[in-house]
């Protein structure tokens, strides 16, 4: 539906686009960070000046609002080109490290021996649809893999194809301009282009944005290759948020407030919005959750094909026979989910989960809130069909009894993105003891405020053990981003002309060195 | 054959034991890196100590000569713990980041965030054969995951069982007695144990050395899982040497020996053998080649497995049509290999190639070298077939015309773990022409030395692409091996006292800290 801007790439123009990106590696290698920095500046530049463009598209075909969403996004997608601009001059992602021969090294005599990273090759980028500008075209993963000096192929989101095609137009005439190689960026349009390039040889890395499902078929097919690449999947995450009684007992209001806000931002189509909500039972916070959600405008979804899986996966959550109806579209509450059906034709202008349609709705389609209840016990019963991910304004309430419940709660959950603590500076004995599991949940611990909204710095980490990623060990956001499309190389006994420069005795870049194991 | 003395570990026991370290796996990441500094220095005491007693059951269970080779292996093992020691008292591996919160950060106010790394969690360590102390029970991944803070489930190799379980006890009674929490070792042992252990849902990463067959099937299951684990899987490398034409006329001699030294060092049973010497054609360096190969005496092979692949791969080499014969243990030379079938009858004591019987020969075979040459056209006709690691003391000389030819055939290489050059400083500017392409084949390039032999160190790179291994942005080898089993963890808002020590701003550990972007 999607793809009638914007054909179908065939797989003669995948091969030469990937060609391309393959013929540029060495060159775009050969370049100083300084000089990448140079390209990544050049790039936010044009970008910057095409922002009222830009965004006009990204409005026209994602339904996301201008204000503040995508202006917003614009400042974040020429901001993370410059930040990795100062990852570059900063020269720590190259970890270089100088061992001087050593004829009395205790395991015995030590050649001289020099370490740093190099790019890993042409990546393939998969862009992702909810983030049109930021985590697209020239989004964070394109921008990490060009500061590395590594060739983009780019596989355009079929949800935003005329955004994408001007966009990339933007992003390669700059690198072009600023004198990047020819083919240091490629793209791509259409499903099977993506799983084409994924195949061929040239590919050495691919980083990924978006659902489970497919983000993990395309993991088996990085695998499946005679040579398998690193596939960086982002996949999915439910970004549970435990209250303490103590909290709630302070800041009930405030927390119902920002919870609504935070599950229903973007219309839940963030992979950090807060799927769960466990409070301790008789928090007494309904009237406040109901008011907060309430006050919470119907949205557009990005495209049919998200609203059509949001209304299945609704209706998985509603029909449970353990989850009641806290607060709907409908306006009704605290009633058993499974009478919804019987309501479905009160319901105005709102699109409700009982009204999923057999044939695709008119993505004109609006969504309200909807918020879900469930008790302890009960959630630990059905855990694995509760703790899922369920991308769309919608989440469940866990409530919980007592500390040991909680305790029993976390350890059924997947891991994932982000785990939130609302809790007092009183429950630090608690806190203490619940620490040790949450880090083992999540890459991203949160202390009193949402998962949703993720700043771009130093250390940030966005990433955590599987369903969350499937490479655990790095991060799809923040500057350590760069890490991914690196590999070490050592060189062995070389003389000092031969050697890179980060790794000469001279240090002629001046790039940080651990020498003899010193920093 | 060789599980007489140990018997297959129960999926029970399996159970229990992965069950011990993920009950481990939270206390032991509690400890500080001092604390576990102090582990893996009483580990090498223990292991020091028991050295002749672990030496003399390594040489009768792996046919390896006791000096220097087990006697260094010993020293290396010992060594490699107290290294691991010095990374955790360094502190770099925890990459410590602290972000203050910045209401001015360009992309808009900013959260106060911080970053390090954490265990991954349980590790499975398959044990290499072909190192049965350096690589084995108490070997560098075993030093790298319980470094890292990782308890780790230890399969043994069938090859040296006795030699594993007395390792494992010296390990364990240390690692107790010195405070490390129960569980914090395991092993288990036969061949299914390691797969029905990879499956377990409580294992957090696997690292494995061996084959590319054996390797790439663990991969597959690794990845199989519901929730994909990293697997680091070293699996195999045929190290190409290169030889300048300008290097032949000033040191022929010396790269002949220090070649046949080379290739048949531990019986040709490293990963960085050099398989492939390619010379200048017209090189007359024959005879040095047939003394310097000639000089290197028979030798046992690990185990009668090893040494049933060893013929079966040499034999595939030896009856390609396009190789030759320069050297082989018949003293027959530069025939047609094919005629090798015909003379079998002429060998002597030592095993020849032509001899592979249809039932194991007696484990106390011993293998003399094979030299074999191919010239540079037949070989880029035939560099699938050719350019394949054979475990064992044979090499492939590949004689090529000129530079092109062998820009020719360096594109054809098999990426691997070490690429070594041996060429003069007046060459140059052919160096710098081919070190781009060197660099994007192996994790280790050599100037003017050769493979074997790796050191251990803060710079030491053993990885690269695959096949060399599965996780081409990590090494098994030297201080950032660590790197494998750790994740990076974030806490966004968190109060000082929460927040883990290393990311404190009073930094009680003294470690480093990116404070706001300052290194």
């Amino acid at each position: 539906m999607e793809d009638t801007v914007t054909a179908e790439t065939s797989p003669a123009d995948i091969d030469r686009i990937v060609s391309a990106a393959v013929h540029a590696a060495d060159r775009l290698a050969a370049t100083t960070p300084v000089e990448r920095a140079r390209l990544l500046e050049a790039a936010a530049d044009a970008l910057e000046k095409a922002s009222d463009e830009l965004v006009t598209l990204a409005a026209k075909e994602t339904h996301l609002p201008e204000q503040p969403r995508l202006r917003g996004e614009m400042v974040r997608t020429v901001f993370q080109l410059r930040l990795f601009g100062q990852v570059l001059t900063d020269g720590e992602f190259l970890r270089a490290a100088v061992d001087h021969a050593d004829a009395k090294w205790p395991m015995g005599p030590r050649p001289d021996i020099r370490r740093m990273t190099v790019p890993i090759g042409p990546v393939l980028v998969f862009t992702a649809s909810n983030f049109p500008l930021t985590l697209s075209v020239a989004g964070h993963d394109t921008a990490a893999a060009l500061a590395a000096g590594c060739p983009v192929v780019i596989k355009a989101h079929p949800g935003h194809p005329e955004l994408s095609e001007r966009t990339f137009e933007i992003l390669a005439r700059a690198l072009t301009e600023a004198g990047a190689p020819e083919g240091t960026v490629g793209i791509i349009y259409g499903l099977e282009s993506g799983v084409t390039a994924l195949r061929h040889p040239g590919i050495a890395a691919a980083a990924f944005t978006g659902s489970e499902a497919g983000g993990r078929a395309l993991f088996d097919i990085a695998n499946a290759r005679p040579r398998p690449i690193p596939f960086y999947g982002e996949l999915g995450s439910v970004n549970p948020v435990v209250v303490t009684a103590a909290a709630v007992a302070a800041r009930g209001v405030e927390i119902a407030t920002g919870y609504a806000g935070s599950f229903t931002l973007g219309a839940g189509q963030f992979c950090t919005k807060p799927g769960l909500l466990l409070l301790p039972a008789g928090h007494g916070l309904e009237d406040e959750l109901r008011a907060a959600v309430a006050a919470i405008p119907a949205q557009h979804m990005l495209n049919e094909r998200i609203a059509h899986g949001y209304r299945a996966g609704l209706e998985r959550l509603t029909e449970h026979p353990a989850v009641a109806v806290l607060s709907d579209p409908t306006g009704s509450t605290d009633t058993p989910s499974r009478a919804l059906s019987a309501s479905a034709d009160s319901a105005g202008s709102t699109d409700t989960p009982s009204q999923v349609p057999p044939a695709p709705a008119p993505d004109t389609a609006e969504f309200g809130p909807t918020l879900l209840r469930v008790n302890g016990a009960d959630f630990l019963h059905h855990s694995e069909s509760l703790d899922a991910e369920c991308f769309g304004p919608v989440s469940l309430i866990v409530e919980y009894e007592g500390p040991e419940q909680l305790r029993a709660i976390l350890r059924e959950l997947e891991p994932g993105l982000t785990i939130t603590l609302q809790a007092e500076e009183s429950d630090a004995e608690l806190v203490e003891s619940l620490l040790p599991g949450l880090t083992a949940l999540a890459g991203r611990l949160i202390w009193n405020g949402w998962p949703t909204g993720i700043t771009l710095s130093w250390a940030q980490q966005h990433g955590g053990p599987y369903p969350a990623t499937t490479t655990p060990q790095f991060t799809s956001m923040g500057t350590a981003a760069i890490d991914r499309f690196l590999r070490p190389v050592a060189w062995q006994g070389f003389p000092e002309a031969l050697l890179p420069a980060p790794l000469r005795d001279a240090n002629p870049w001046d790039v940080p060195q651990r020498v003899d194991g010193k920093r």
